[in-house]
């Protein structure tokens, strides 16, 4: 692995013409930077999962967006702004339940309309500042969850995760692996358990990619593992990611996690949630609310690339994600600071 | 899978003349019998894991010994001693730490000497009695393994189960699958949720076939996902076999086994732990005292037939087995009887 040089997850090249990214789907197997400038090839690297991960979903929709309009001819507002929702819309459909990617892109054109009475070749000045700032705004908020999560952390800890809420989600540093990551610029030392996550692999194919790459000590387990490691004596933290918080504290995450938090309450360890705080869902009472997507079989039965490893036309279960009630977690951790329990209580306080 | 015939494990033909088998490497893409007679090939056969489970190798190692004795031309018996010997030690390097592969051997070889006055085609004779007293006994141990299971269940109940410790593993039944498919016999309807079991994938490959050819309703699933399949109400106990019990009840089995007793507690789920008495080691006081088997990397990584799924040059554990402890397990199953705990005391009163 020494020989790949440094990646960014999702990024403008030099000239701001092209927007850069690592292939997720090639990982781990090849390195392949994308550089892409056409606004349906933006879009199938979004809906192919090349690029994947709420907040690097958000950056590279911005940056996507900011492309098409600087490619733009038009010389009125109207004709621009009918150009930008036309991108924009194009680009939406790419993942059509990913939050953070509408988000970004309503984001860019209230800029651009908030600007219309400028010239357009300003207007594209703007939706350049404005893409930037939503990447760098992303990669503020991931090291701001690695400076908090780091307060919970010791120099040396064993840490397990779950899936990859690393930098390969996100701009830079990542949500549960920011502390990691940022610990390790600081010269600390973490040695990493990365549950491999079935039935989609990204424990083994992302997290320990983007460990490796970031020279952290990474040992990769199957998921049925974790109990054995725990019990070892090898684990001082669980820090895993969120997609959706509810008011009462418990936590939608990828399926396993409700798991390794029954798991770390018998072992006596800590167990942290890390997210931004735009996670926090205060229309959701509790998790019971939280529908629980049902994914495809085959990805249980048929991995990849090869022969079926169930019989044909067995039932299986493959929900995407599991609930994790509040009352195993040991805090949540956001860009804005560390919440403990009782989470009815201290969550609330953060609605704006 | 309704067009694959009623199959066996393991038995030998009409004639007596081969040992015919199911390739377990084979399932679940492909129902391939085996129609063995040379002694290197069923060697072979136990050595590859076409056949497995220790039952099942025991059962057949004493189906192979038996043939190699048939074919000898021996008139004397310390010729025939010496190539049963020969035969013997062949077979039993074939998997060198399944104790039921060298127990069935010698069972088999004192057999012959027993009766050393008798004239060698006597001692063929007494030497197929002997084999076929090993396959029905392990039937019927099975059978009572599964009529004690049976009577802590209700008709309709959810099941859950890891690994393969079925009729795949053993003669007829299996161990923790007894109680399913006895209870299938006599027209109880289980729901069974087998967890697919990494990193070698038993559940999905070997339990899954064998309860969809025996008409169960089997569900596979990762086996992070146990913890939502409790939560969702749909199990009544789960069911695991077990490769050694500790003095003290510590039990240790496929790894993951001591994840999901952790779940069952968590719960309130009963844990039933089902294996032959064979499996009571008396000479160990705790699990604590088992070394654990750590296996290849590549198990985890490279998964069967395909690309690598992990960074190449990735730390991997791979702990082939893990330790229940006995506080975790509400009862153990063996042809005997239910063993509840105290396990120091109650299992102390099966030490013959």
């Amino acid at each position: 692995m020494n020989d790949i040089l440094p990646f960014e997850t999702v990024t403008l090249d030099d000239e701001n013409s092209a927007l850069v990214l690592i292939d997720q789907t090639r990982l781990p197997n090849d390195v392949v930077m994308l550089r892409l400038q056409a606004l349906e090839d933006i879009r199938e690297a979004i809906r192919s999962l090349q690029v994947r991960g709420a907040p690097a979903i958000g950056v590279a929709a911005a940056f996507g967006l900011y492309l098409a309009a600087k490619q733009s001819k038009a010389t009125t507002f109207a004709d621009f702004a009918a150009e930008l929702k036309s991108a924009s819309d194009t680009l939406n459909t790419a993942r059509p339940t990913a939050v953070n990617l509408s988000w970004a892109l309503r984001r860019m054109e209230a800029a651009a309309h908030r600007h219309q009475q400028e010239p357009v070749a300003r207007i594209q000045e703007i939706l350049y500042q404005e893409c930037m700032e939503i990447y760098t705004e992303d990669i503020a908020m991931c090291r701001q969850i690695g400076e908090h999560g780091l307060t919970l952390l010791k120099d040396g800890d064993g840490i397990l995760t779950h899936c990859n809420a690393g930098r390969l989600a996100t701009s830079k540093y990542g949500t549960a692996l920011a502390p990691v990551h940022l610990g390790q610029e600081r010269g600390m030392r973490f040695k990493v358990y990365a549950d491999e996550t079935r039935p989609l692999l990204q424990g083994a194919r992302l997290t320990a990619f983007e460990l490796m790459q970031s020279g952290v000590d990474v040992t990769v387990l199957c998921d049925n593992m974790a109990s054995q490691v725990m019990k070892n004596g090898w684990v001082q933290a669980v820090l895993v990611g969120c997609d959706r918080v509810a008011r009462n504290g418990d936590v939608c995450n990828k399926i396993g996690t409700s798991a390794l938090a029954i798991l770390a309450k018998h072992y006596g360890i800590p167990f942290y949630v890390l997210g931004p705080s735009s996670t926090l869902d205060f229309s959701i009472e509790t998790g019971d609310e939280i529908v629980i997507e049902q994914r495809g079989a085959e990805e249980v039965t048929q991995l990849w690339y090869q022969r079926p490893m169930a019989p044909p036309g067995v039932s299986v279960y493959n929900p995407a994600f599991d609930i994790t009630p509040h009352e195993l977690i040991t805090a949540i951790v956001t860009e804005k600071g560390i919440i403990r329990p009782p989470y009815a209580d201290t969550l609330s306080c953060m609605e704006a």
